[in-house]
């Protein structure tokens, strides 16, 4: 590998990389500086290519490709969601990675983890909609679901919405236990609950990041009060659900992607044509969010892939920025385009010199 | 990173890996794996979860995604395809890399280039398909179109088949130059002609693999002789085709997937009540292929995910067979799968020391 640019050479962000990145920079400036790439993004939401992202699934999990391009950039995530992961593997439930590649020739321009990115920019995504759709002054959230995504969602809305309260509850109290540690540095008022009930009540907002692959009802008509917010985050594939279907009735119900949320969002409990808003509307003005102060809200989150689009890009800038990144391999680099074959030609020199190999993998 | 086999380290092998791979093992060896695992993996058809794959269309060309999976490996390619990439860029047609994954986990297993492997594996399954459906005694091959992947489909045909003879044709004479000089050291008998029709001549087997997005009519009825094979190889999008409909009326045709290929092969001309094959059922011996020593046969191949698929695998094993590969940190390794804040948490010594990072991205 030289030091000069080539179109053949692909930029690579490890998971090491990103980590360093939201440590130099800092988390709070990331969940910003993504938080403010998704809305820019959403507000020329006719400009993307867009379909509901293709899943394949098992009996234990389902892995999904989500693409998405503009006239320029082609994106797309790699990501798994395997409930018992944890348990049975001790592994992430949620992996990912992802490619940026240039529309015009196809060649790739950054491939990335994406697991702590995808993190970072679901919380984004959820404070780019709490925005425009929680009463303006709200100031404690329940956190129900308290694994891998809820430190990201508490500082996200500590940070970017001025959240004061968050009140944690999960059936595995460990989960609580290191969430209240992690959140413990922070200035966060943290009431540890013993019920999604007792989290709930008097809070301004409701987020619900759960993992379970059932159709469960974390959230319960009677636990609504009035003007509140509900952030639902973890029913997010088809017989995944959180929300009861009654929650969604007695709220306005702003989604991502119509399409894909109507297969894989707590809407998929109701009827197809229960009316519900795209969230980019609201942003562009073209469409009402929350209309009164009582109103309740509910923000049925998928995750949909042009929020990859503008975390892969955020990322990309960022390690420019900070000179951080790595370069792979992944295509071959030609003298001749038409001359495939000289990469495997007998007997002649090849023009592409072999690059260093770091380790061997293992039989 | 050490030396123990961890499930957050994903192996990687790079264009050099692969070209690294094809030379020490041989690409006659490396075809007749790669036709071998295709050939056994059409043999166990149904039990793949298959689709269509996801086109993203721009002006100049398209990037897909090709997602499959069986009950144990998910596998997936992203492959462009941007016909003036060689005049305007100096860039490859088509550039492409894969994942292998656990169904159970979602771990990814093995990230890979694929542009120099899918040339083998498009190669390896036109003779897989092509012992099934073209005259055991063929001997002499015409090949329109002395691209990229033109040398591939020569020794593919030479090695596996017993082809003789090429006859080659293209608009390009420096393509044709190319190609025959890459085959010079082989036993092949290279005939170049002045135009397609000449070069289809007495042909046992044309192979078309040109690249232009448009609807071409590279092959016309009245170039088809008793008994011919047609290895269509470039019609492969739609508004992308290479056969006049009257050749497809004229023959028996054969195809990978069925709903793929209406939409995107020659076939995308015909109503889509046109019968065809699917050649597994042809391998598995529940349909015929060649029924008589005149039919002309028409194998109208788009490339499908399975084959990918095949093609991951083998050069997975192979790597592991010759020592050769790398690792990347594509997903976090983490204490607790449930503490992925403890990547970017402040003031902490991480459990995830960071990988050396070999060189940085240029700004």
């Amino acid at each position: 590998m030289n030091s000069t640019t080539s179109l053949a050479t692909t930029p690579f962000l490890s998971a090491h990389d990103v980590a360093t990145i939201v440590q130099r920079k800092g988390l709070d400036a990331c969940l910003r500086g993504m938080a403010d790439a998704i809305h820019a993004d959403f507000l020329r939401w006719p400009e993307f290519d867009k379909c509901a992202r293709v899943a394949s699934h098992s009996a234990d999990g389902v892995i999904e490709l989500m693409p998405i391009a503009d006239a320029h950039s082609y994106a797309f995530k790699y990501v798994n969601g395997h409930p018992k992961n944890n348990a049975l593997h001790g592994l992430p439930t949620v992996m990912a990675f992802g490619l940026l590649a240039d529309v015009a020739t196809g060649v790739p321009e950054l491939l990335s983890e994406l697991t702590l990115t995808t993190a970072i920019r679901t919380a984004a995504t959820s404070v780019v909609a709490a925005r425009a759709l929680a009463r303006p002054n709200s100031r404690s959230m329940a956190l129900i679901g308290n694994g891998a995504q809820s430190e990201f969602q508490a500082l996200a809305f500590h940070h970017l919405m001025g959240i004061q309260e968050v009140r944690l509850f999960d059936t595995d109290p460990l989960a609580t236990a290191k969430l209240a540690d992690n959140l413990r540095a922070t200035a966060l008022k943290v009431v540890i609950c013993a019920s999604t009930a007792e989290a709930v009540r008097g809070a301004d907002i409701v987020t619900t990041v759960t993992a379970d692959k059932t159709n469960a009802t974390i959230l319960t008509p009677e636990m609504l009060e009035p003007g509140m917010h509900i952030n639902g985050v973890g029913g997010d594939c088809p017989g995944k659900t959180e929300l009861h279907p009654d929650v969604l009735r007695a709220a306005s119900v702003f989604v991502e992607y119509e399409p894909q949320t109507r297969i894989e969002g707590d809407l998929q409990q109701l009827p197809t044509d229960f009316a519900v808003t795209e969230l980019w509307n609201v942003l562009a003005g073209t469409a009402t969010g929350r209309s009164s102060a009582t109103q309740i809200t509910v923000f049925d989150s998928v995750g949909f892939a042009m929020e990859d689009y503008s975390a892969l890009r955020f990322m990309r800038d960022t390690a420019r920025e900070l000179g951080l990144g790595q370069r792979l391999a992944l295509i071959p680099d030609l003298a001749d385009p038409k001359d495939l074959y000289s990469l495997v030609r007998p007997t002649v020199l090849r023009a592409v010199a072999p690059a260093p190999l770091p380790e061997t993998i293992a039989a």
